[in-house]
């Protein structure tokens, strides 16, 4: 069965460049002592890579970049795909080659595994509970600094859906903004007139007369911020499919259905990035 | 009043390093375009930063890096330290300049403190369910990759302890390592030969009759893995003093009291690291 | 006289990554031989930095950052700012400090002025070309490798808009992948289903049968790949308005107004980034 | 038939690095979303890499780089020569491997080859102009920023010479630093005193009598600078072959040969770097 | 007949970085112009790397690294191992392909290998002078810049051991510390109370009152500053076993056995990673 | 009194990196542990750095470039200047701000100022060694890997010259690359004809009969290997001015002069670069 089109690819020099900031933190000047003191050069390692719990599995190419990174006599093969849905005890991979550089690449593989299935396995949760709604789940610029391309990445293998990567690839017009402008209206023309045509920009609002305002003015992607289910479902209602709507602020997961449900077509929250507890992964291993 | 001394410093040249990481993956190839969309080159902005929830500060000086970075227009001025404890409303800093550069760095500001106080906050409620025992609680290298440093220095401010930093700066020898060495008093002596005078070992037991070998072998320092609080209590017995002791395996927040009150001498988890939810700060800004 | 909104800003971090790779490039391992030759220690120099033929200015920023950079001692002031059309003999800034650091940044400060300003001049003949018309002059992901945020930049100084700055803020359908979706409305559909909301998406089209096709498949941007002036019209006309047209392939500068007059909304062409020649600005240098 | 000598290797850890920098430019956070979008993760492609016009080649490491980097899977194979000559329609490779893979790599292959082969085709038709005179054309320092080794190595492509490669590697004196040694002899003696006697230097006269003073002082390579043809001339009959003669200042295509027929050694100009178009090189896809 | 497992390894990600950085220091921007001057592109070599001068060996690693790093072309095998003594004249491995490639990584394999080897030759000498006594010679933080990890290794292939690598793997309480917290004592209690339990602390004294000092506070390990041998004995007799002692300060060899002699645990001297000269390899290349 | 002109200067960019690569590897992931545990946050530190004993100083730059970047509270007073000769005991600096930041650079300081003191001492003693006889004491690419622009830049402060930098700045051909021309002047025309106009070539000689026939080649400058004085009495005689003459192989300080009494023009040696011990400078360090 094929992976889901959706997840889309992670670039392999981030995955490297991750891989190798990992191992830099780990190794310092002299690498794993333990290892070199207590296994033979030349003993090997094989080591099946299996989930404690169940969820949702995001990571494998750091797995595997750790693993073929660490020397070239180690070999990792994935028994799973990012994005599978899995059960405790699930075996999602083999590893064998020298003892050592096993040893000395588990913590980081597991690191990665284990907090990118996490967030993963919290964004199938949010997912889940909205499904047939049509609203889909989305992150936001809330990540854990470093690591947004592989925070994000995790959010789609999970069946979240990408808000903006950065500051630069598209524009999102907030309360300040708005502030200085005036009015939403204008804010929104300045930016329409600023922006290139490859630049998609999205305006916040925190009443429906300001959202009214926003149609008028041409706007096609509005965030409805902090606002109630009631009002939510107004806007819903005023808003009669011209712009596509996000709800946003102070989402969670026993209340995201009730706003799904408003017809939002959007829900994104920071809960998945920024508060995913890990998935517990372990690695077990056995030396000859 | 003055910071606990126990807290100690984080480098300046990591902080510098984490900044421009954020930076890079947020600023992309054209920085923050809505700011420039919306504000005027030359427009100010004054903006508060402040907790919207009770929890212990960590992360100041990645914020202050973040402000002074973006351009020399910009001020911080802390008026909290990290470590320090706050209830919700309290203001932690105020940051004045260049509202375009203000605006660019808010978001990685606060993903810095509200992650890193999120791991204070979350080590601080370990630390004073374990008050009074003497047990200290320690983290572990179960860390999100690349921020190592900071979060062992959140851990620090949220009143833990940090357990080795890295694989080159202590011996931490696990059951694999045992099973090769045939048993785990012959694989301490054998690490004690490999290792430098200033290189700590460590020695993870998962039985009480493991637990006397090394004692006998000369250990000085053990990892208890996994043991339910009898078995715990039996160790800390049978131990006399002779080594330090750490308890370390599925601690919980509910359960780390009856821990520390067997005895042991360190509580190790994963959770303040790998699972605290942020603490919410946010910054409340005025641009004229 | 304020410089217009439209040419935003080049985040600080580029710049100075930029100036440091330059420097390294022509410093090696010992520096400006010929100015520790020839040069006291303690010599001052001034100089003015002007233009030699007309044009419009663009890389202010990187100019004071490499008399910045090179040490304490000097001192930039500009007299004109980026996106100024400028005359022959025009002075644009002053440097003034020690002369065998201004002499070292010479070189490193010229380049990228003149390769900056380059540009900015060729994109403003282009844009000069069609005013009136209401078509916009943009850029491509044709630019030359390592420079794209600098290149983009002087575009815009230029008076032209940004294209996409890369691979990942924005999706373009052309012809292989229309051909492996069986056809246009189909690649635009997988296409629009795959990406997030903050994600624009352009379709190039080759005929006006391709065009009627993707617009009733709902396409905003719609890129007409290589046609000549009447197609062009004739694809305005189709399109009523529906999506913004945007013609590209074999653009020169004076054949461009021909095709701002079909009604085009974007007019894109590689030839203000791949071959702009520069624009020549000197330093003279006085040395006590 | 094997490459001329002359055009030496480009070092493979500048080739990576450059590759490095131009994907990650390109590829951002989420790589090519296009591809990612339309195109199934195991498609295949093949694709022919051909010249859209006449000239010469220059780039084909970079071209292989970016495509061996990209990814295990896709392979490249060069049918032509850095230095070789092609004429429009030319196949200068075949690449095949991975769809996804080849398309995100295309446009980095492309920008390199495009802009280097230009730059060899520009310096080629300096190179044909002056052919038979003895005269050698050759690069200065004015290179795009970061550029300056491949620029340097695709002039050695088009038949041309490399002039200093930094401020370190040969001493350049000019009337700045005549000007405060008081006079040219007076320089020359000077940076003769300060160098190495593996660090050559050039010396830059505006006079004739210049010319004189430093053949007299013993300089062995001498930069007249703006001097017309007849000055040249003069020059040249002046110098007796005492040193080596380079003509600088102004120097275009149409103008050159007759440069070269006054008998200087060297034609210095940065048109071939600096203002060089690219030469239009295309891949033809076919993705199964 | 197997390396001694104290030497422990050497992270390949060191190993790889190390390179690097030797190879774009020599490789500048253009690369090995004589090699491209005199051999023809596809010349190859065979060449052997052997001693000129009998000593210890270490740095194998580099040397192949460099070989590997400079193109897929070339190959390189060991016969020796790190930590081999060897006499004039031994082989120490071959290496044979492209002949440009390999003439290019000449020096820079040669420059670690004789750097390295010159330490470990040296450290031997000390390691052989104490046979027999118990006492184990070990380096400082005295290293040169940038070579931390490279020659801390060569002290471990000469058969020395490694003092603390960086100021964060354990503490050492030196003079002026002791001072400011007012006594041996009080600091050593100060910085057990600050450090993590796998933070080694060692402390220096100055007199055998501060010595009995910081004994009864409860030091494990003890470092005698500059003492002679008669109060090294002293030291050693009033320790009765309780510190590890380590003597430093002015250590060299004619005098590092009377030292030894005294019964101390350790003797640490900068001499072996500070003042080494290289041990002399030379690479016999064939060309054809 | 002035610097003698000789000196040069060391790139700023060249210097902060050695010092940010220093400071990596010194502080690791918490810093300098010792000083967190024991001086107080605020703590100022007056020290004052000194010699130990007679030489040659070189490295300030980095020693101020060390206290300057460890925290903006340092300040660092250089009373001599690179290149001074000082007697044991001499005051070369003084130092003064935040103790804890003082006491974390002090290591890295003193590395670099040792290690490079050393060079230029050891320089200056083969320097003053050929005093009168009008030859220059040069180094090779013999250096320490990662340092040779530091290390180069003390032997210029020693008073010696320097051979080429980089394989890629000047020619030097020699016996294996003469083997392969099939004589050492086809092999010096082969290399003529290839390099561009500044790039100095010079030929390796090992017989007279050698010397002779490069000379009628046109070779300016050669390297006589390993000759004795004899043969290079005879070398000089026979050279008759032509060619700038350098003795190398096998120099070591007791012999230097005679070889410079034969008249080469250069004397080149590896030990002043590969074979310096430190000299001894200290920081007497005051704590309030």
């Amino acid at each position: 069965m094929s992976q889901p089109l959706h997840i889309g690819d992670l670039p392999a020099l981030l995955v490297e460049a991750a891989v190798r900031t990992a191992f830099a933190e780990d190794f310092g000047l002299a690498g794993d002592l333990t290892s070199q003191a207590t296994l033979r050069k030349d003993a090997s390692a094989t080591a099946t890579l299996s989930t404690r719990e169940a969820g949702v599995i995001a990571g494998l190419p750091l797995v595997a970049a750790a693993f073929r990174m660490i020397g070239e006599s180690v070999t990792f093969e994935a028994s799973r795909r990012d994005g599978d849905r899995v059960a405790a005890g699930d075996v999602v991979g083999h590893v064998w080659g020298n003892a050592r550089q096993v040893m000395s690449a588990e913590r980081t593989a597991l690191n990665f595994i284990n907090h990118l299935s996490g967030i993963a396995t919290l964004t199938r949760k949010f997912v889940d509970a909205v499904e047939g709604t049509g609203a889909r789940i989305c992150d936001t610029r809330k990540t854990t600094p470093g690591l947004r391309a592989l925070q994000k990445y995790a959010v789609r293998c999970g069946g979240g859906w990408n808000h903006r990567f950065a500051l630069d690839d598209a524009i999102l017009i907030k309360d300040n903004h708005i502030a200085v402008a005036g009015s939403a209206a204008a804010a929104y023309r300045t930016a329409r007139e600023f922006a290139g045509h490859l630049v998609a920009i999205e305006i916040e609002v925190t009443s429906l007369r300001e959202l009214e305002e926003v149609l008028e003015a041409g706007a096609t992607i509005v965030l409805l911020d902090n606002m109630d289910n009631d009002t939510l479902r107004q806007a819903v209602a005023l808003n009669k499919g011209r712009a596509r709507l996000e709800a946003s602020g102070g989402v969670k997961l026993d209340r995201v259905r009730s706003i799904a449900e408003t017809g939002v077509d959007y829900i994104s929250t920071s809960q998945i990035t920024m508060a995913a507890p890990p998935l517990d992964l372990g690695l077990d291993v056995s030396i000859s």
